[in-house]
């Protein structure tokens, strides 16, 4: 089965942004000027950017061009963390403690992340929210799409801003299953709560544009005054 | 600040899905006839029925027209109910009791429900997964919207299905927040597990294609051996 056209021209352009040629906020050319570069029809490139900008990698602004998506920590946490309050409005986790350590691979976790790693980077935080310790994460990324990471610690408090500015990795779709689980006993010593106690455990595999597991991430939520929002259509 | 002319196209047939005089599964007019009927461009009704379709509400079939989506049971459970076995497979929810009743509405089902109902219709259900008590859930709806539903009981076991066939109440949006905690006393006993373990408890506005609030749900999940999957972007 043939490739259609505009999926070629989908694909050049996310691989020159995952390769960190078109950064964060770089412009692209134009449509006729990629319609000439890569020899479609000017409508074939138009058809291409309409889609990138419904995955929403790119977005156009009338009469100036297309850009790359910048990601920021606003825009990162509002898609990605989901706590909120009652009322609805969302408040920023804060980072309370930090450890990044180097560690063997659990067969689930080389079966899952992009390269069948043997060993994974792990960072360990918990992270505060309206001054209340609320979240235990532990993420784990393979070694090899992360040059380096250990020596960057401390870092950022977005991790998915620093995936795309250090390693140009864009994480575009988080899957997470969620259960209601009683505290295990580390969990409820770092949130200062009873042994048992109901948490949310969340379970994610972010996926990057190239559609690989980048990160694998476990958190225990505490829901005292905050609930987990998601909208379904 | 006027009303885009396609937006007016997008009103209009909006109010023919839910009046039912499309109903679901119902062909729609042609762009041209539309076009000639509305008074506007073959080009704005060809962007109102996209809108349409992008939003669910209508199906394009290549060569033979387009089509007031029809919501089946499938379709439904398949949006709207998350609960997965862990390795991401379906499993239907089965009714193992119900009881629908009339009663006076509390203050923030007033503030909520469409129409500030003074009394609502309560259905009660637990239904159960892989042959496991598995949910415990309240519906609560405005009964001017619903008229004679008490008298239909024992219902569907998809009820947005019937919402829909009986009265044309297309929910296009279910707005979910999530909390872990301890299971309350009627939940323990109803779900056969013991008071305090930890369930998932799950409340939901839905909302229809006319944005109205038309059920509160407050549902309490058992996650033993399930999950509540969803997919963030």
């Amino acid at each position: 089965m043939a490739t259609p056209l505009y999926q070629t021209v989908i694909d050049t352009i996310i691989a020159r942004i995952a390769s960190g040629d078109l950064p964060s906020g770089a412009m692209l050319p134009s449509e006729t000027q990629l319609g000439s570069d890569l020899g479609v029809s000017q409508g074939t490139a138009r058809k291409a950017l309409m889609d990138l900008e419904k995955r929403g990698l790119v977005q156009r602004a009338q009469g100036r061009g297309t850009f790359v998506t910048v990601r920021t920590p606003e825009t990162s946490l509002f898609n990605f963390f989901r706590l909120r309050r009652p009322d609805g409005t969302l408040t920023a986790p804060r980072l309370v403690t930090e450890e990044v350590t180097r560690r063997p691979a659990t067969a689930e976790e080389t079966a899952t992340l992009h390269g069948a790693p043997e060993e994974v980077i792990q960072i360990h935080r918990v992270r505060s929210v309206d001054g209340r310790k609320a979240t235990y994460e532990v993420s784990c990324l393979p070694p090899s799409l992360y040059p380096g990471i250990m020596e960057r610690a401390p870092l950022t408090n977005a991790l998915y801003v620093l995936y795309q500015q250090a390693y140009s990795i864009i994480i575009t779709r988080a899957d997470e299953r969620l259960r209601a689980v009683a505290a295990p006993p580390e969990v409820a010593r770092a949130l200062e709560i009873p042994e048992g106690a109901p948490v949310m455990r969340m379970r994610r595999e972010a996926v990057d544009v190239l559609d690989r597991v980048v990160e694998l991430r476990t958190c225990h939520l505490l829901n005292e005054g905050m609930d987990y929002f998601v909208s379904l259509s």
